[in-house]
């Protein structure tokens, strides 16, 4: 379990520190270091997965419980009124920087169509 | 089932006719009436949720198997390389504007950040 080149492996492991917002037996989060809304929360899965292409059937429940969890995370911070936005970055051209599937959840201001 | 005045459950239930890219026993997928990028896929479960706050722990396989057809689709029509977005929008001020659970997959064209 866990890759030593892979950023979010090391986080899991605890290799290097974070403050985790949550966590649980398959997620945790934190926040991302380039927010770009007042609240920008990343919901990592403790197993790696590289993408979402990366993901088989088996793994749709643990899919499903990163997006319960922002949607829990982003309501416990007082964004249940206002709304957020969950986004997942599959390549490297849709923007996704790290290669190990996560979930950023984004609120706390007006977030604009199109989605970048 | 199905909730008459609820755009994506009629056209689930066929009252609305509407072209599916793919469709199996829990979901569907259109193209959005207004695309924001070369491919803008609308991912929907046949199932009535109205958004990512009414959706349970029973849930988690079904929103799983929604982003699993998102990446099936995106990479059907060419897009694995390139990579794609998927985005759920939970609130009015989140961009919300139909209340039926539902995911965009965008694809072809460079995505920019943040996302919107």
């Amino acid at each position: 379990m866990g890759n030593e080149s892979c950023l979010f492996c090391r986080i899991v492991a605890g290799t290097i520190p974070a403050e985790f917002v949550h966590q649980d037996e398959r997620c945790l989060v934190i926040r991302d270091i380039n927010p770009q809304a007042p609240m920008h929360m990343l919901v990592i899965p403790r197993e790696h997965l590289e993408s979402l292409d990366d993901a088989a059937q088996k793994d749709e429940p643990l899919l499903g419980h990163l997006l319960r969890v922002g949607a829990r995370v982003a309501n416990d911070e007082g964004h249940g009124e206002s709304g957020y936005r969950t986004v997942i970055n599959t390549g490297a051209g849709a923007g996704q920087s790290v290669f190990h599937l996560h979930v950023h959840v984004l609120a706390g201001r007006a977030l604009n169509w199109p989605p970048g």
